[in-house]
């Protein structure tokens, strides 16, 4: 259960490449390491990585290989500058086709973080605007299925650019094995995001990660699933968002299912009075919808 | 600002039908009366409505035009009988087509109210399920727009079955007029209710209702709006999601327009870091997705 | 078998009102009337309709009850006046959201049709356009389910604003009958119209009509079907295109059991390698897409 | 203009890989191949490929760079064996998700192709059923964009799995190029299949393929294009499928104006009332939409 440190030379916007591991770990290994904004830029504001969404690894996890499910805990996320961006426009996904003209064109906007008080403000109107500093992953995703090599733009069974904001610290994400190692690549910090990510982005920002990784032997899974606290979630990424809704739901199902000994009938009766769902994004090429359990309601006396 | 007491008769499984009204309100008026349950059965589960979700009313509200808006109040909304109903399976829209086989069929499982402990628990296994109650109206809403006469089973811009668990007391619900006294109806109740009510239905069980109606003269709205404590929030009625979500969020960003008197642009940064969609239900013909701001991110210095 | 003629005063925007019949009918009548345009104006150019879509009938058939259909043959469909109009913008529905913004606004057109050579050509450019005469029927419906009362400007299982080119001289439509004398509706012609109406319209014009009615007792269908010399064809309408889909497939298979004594894996196998789909309007509130068999392929030695 | 012949001996299952090329062609170049069919299996039902849709490829064409297109002329497609195969089901996608239960579960059968009569008909009952053979390509494509590696089951701006049954003999594919030489690769012959392929297949079998490739230099295309002596078409690759029919419809609007110097006003008048669209596949990963346009309508006096 060795910590590693990594500090990143190559930054990759396809996931499935099967480069060279940035490091090999074993189950139940840490690493710290950072991440860039979404358009390449580090800690120190310089560009060293490309547009979409430039990610950290690949970490090969020994023993990991088709069939099986990385386990990463989330450790700590934390931004590394205090200068973040987004854009300032909405999504023409997210209007009525009829108010689309009307909308200004899409502009970028820079934010503030005070750490101290753990907020995140725009530079600039409207004035007063502070929102709660709430750090996430946008991208978190292994090698895809089937040999492809998917862009970070996009996501999938394997994961990618989710832009859920549950992607967090203390949450634990399960991600699908597809090839030997897993390959796991991560990246894309948002200090803040709304839920949809309707304006193309979170508040953009470099960040200090740490992460623990754990294998989960023939733990065949259909999507990424993660927990915190809380929470069972399951993220579907499809389109149009019923598919995302779907995929989610019918993976709680299984997971239900496998781990707390459910039968479909109990599981329709829980579901149907206690599921949360939570849109992370209803802009990026597939859409992903969160599919949440609270955990309260699985304890049994 | 009367208060009146409604013993209801009629129930209606139509909106828009122009039926004398059960009742006639000022602006500032309350109203205490009860529901049935979406099969019609009353407090002593007597049925004395039928299917779809019969609802109480119509409340005419003297002044009401064309292009107002009334403010509906949900001053008391309690389950006046112990014993609710809910589905036991899980929609179709809401499971990959490749799951739906081996779904079991639809059925009915009962569900008891503990009103001291504030808790709704089914009469069958899973033993030791015990689910908050949260009381909340399935169906509000008016006579519906260009003189149609619509389904107490669907929703549109008039409200109807809308199936937001948002819809619960101390919440005021704004609902665009379409013809004089706008002719208000609700009911519909649900102990509780999971997101999306992918079950079908909530925990079924008829209500008591106190509720305060106003008059916004000159109001026109595009579809409902609601808010509460912490909340404003729109409520989109459409198929797909993506044309629910739609509507849900060209109606805020109106509204941020009008009366928050921020501009598209920083709108755009407000919604796309803080708004938030909850998913009301993804079983009814209309689907209904809600977009929500909290009222925090909206107050300056 | 009477041959009835009806020179109509009253136009209807809204099918289910239970108004008193224009003419009652026996199975196996004729009719001889006219159609307004979407608009409301009649073979003199003069407005004695309102919009949208005022629709010639009702139409009382006797003998006509819930679970049976209606035949419809159209025996006759010509415009009766040469100039008619479109849209001539692209409606954004059927456009990249990106590619909204730089289209023009919705603007009207004239179009003259010349009866001898039976085309429509544009007054406007491009020059040199000249389209075959196609007369069709964009409404056609009867009185809906569930005593709901419903806009010309949408469609459902009762038919209603389908836009669909199929909608022809030669062709018989079946509808499903709701109410006592099934109460048929029909109007909305165009001269000629695209596959979806992306324009948000057709070439439209008021038209002569000629039908013949039968009933069909106890024949229970779930939409709208038709046939003409060569096709057997079912319209789904509902959003998105999808469910639509779903619902002209489903009711296909429905048919080709009830009438054809096809087993479902045969059915599978036919429509698989011989199944059309023709997109009849991706612009109204419900889309419509109708599936078609060829006729040849149901033919046994 | 050279004739190659190539007996191929790899076979591919995704796009994208950068593989050493089957043959270097120039521009004005001619092919002689064949395909297997979609498992796998050649003209003499041996199996030398795998699942799924194994193509033939790469073809790389000298001078192709980002940014032109290839125009693939499919001078000649034939089966080249008798025995075809064909799912008998029905896709849950293409039916109402109640009827989805009582659907027969997947299962193969066998077609024979009489050459001489050019038909198709089914080992097995329903007896005397006789479609006509209309040879089609279920893929086509070229390297993807952005560095992707895409499966041969799906399909994008690149092509790939579109099942068209307009990928026939006689027509032209225009298709993107993204990298050096294009790399273009096909396969997936259909002896016939019925629009949506709704079967999940055509009647699927191994093809005698001639082609000619030429190259438009700086012909930046979004998506793949088409035409023959009838039609020009574009093919959107897209779920749900309003999205591939927007994407199709905005390339045809962009080739209106590029090619024949219309003005967009000018193309919603065209488009509008001359418009067909074609349903290609609902089945596949991303559906296809075809937006088609008589080419008679494009003349001028």
């Amino acid at each position: 259960m060795a910590i590693h440190t990594l500090e990143p030379t190559r930054f990759f916007n396809l996931l499935g490449l099967r480069e060279p591991p940035a490091l090999v770990l074993r189950p139940g290994d840490s690493v710290r390491t950072w991440t860039l904004d979404a358009h390449g830029f580090d800690q120190h504001e310089k560009q060293v990585g490309e547009r979409p969404n430039p990610l950290t690894g690949p970490f090969h996890v020994e023993g990991a290989e088709p069939g099986d499910a990385l386990a990463v805990r989330l450790d700590g996320l934390q931004p590394n500058r205090s200068g973040c961006w987004s854009h300032r426009y909405l999504a023409e996904n997210a209007l009525e086709p009829s108010s689309v003209r009307r909308l200004p064109e899409q502009a970028y906007i820079r934010w503030n973080i005070d750490r101290k008080r753990r907020t995140v403000s725009p530079a600039e109107p409207p004035a007063g605007l502070e929102l709660p500093l709430k750090p996430m992953l946008g991208c978190i995703g292994t090698s895809p299925a089937d040999g492809q090599v998917l862009s970070t733009a996009t996501a999938g069974t394997h994961g990618g650019n989710m832009d859920y904001p549950g992607i967090a610290e203390g949450a634990t994400i399960y991600l699908p094995v597809f090839v030997s190692g897993g390959e796991l690549y991560l990246g894309d910090g948002h200090a803040t995001q709304g839920d949809g990510e309707i304006a193309g982005s979170g508040t953009e920002v470099s960040f200090d990660v740490r992460f623990t990784v754990n294998l989960l032997k023939g733990r065949r899974i259909g999507c990424p699933r993660g927990e915190n606290a809380e929470w069972l979630f399951t993220l579907g990424n499809a389109r149009p968002l019923e598919q995302a809704l779907q995929q989610a739901t019918s993976e709680m199902v299984r997971w239900l299912e496998q781990d707390y000994a459910l039968e479909p009938a109990s599981i329709g009766l829980l579901l149907g009075q206690a599921v949360r769902y939570q849109l992370a994004n209803v802009f990026d090429p597939a859409y992903t919808m969160v599919c949440k359990v609270p955990k309260w309601s699985l304890r049994r006396p």
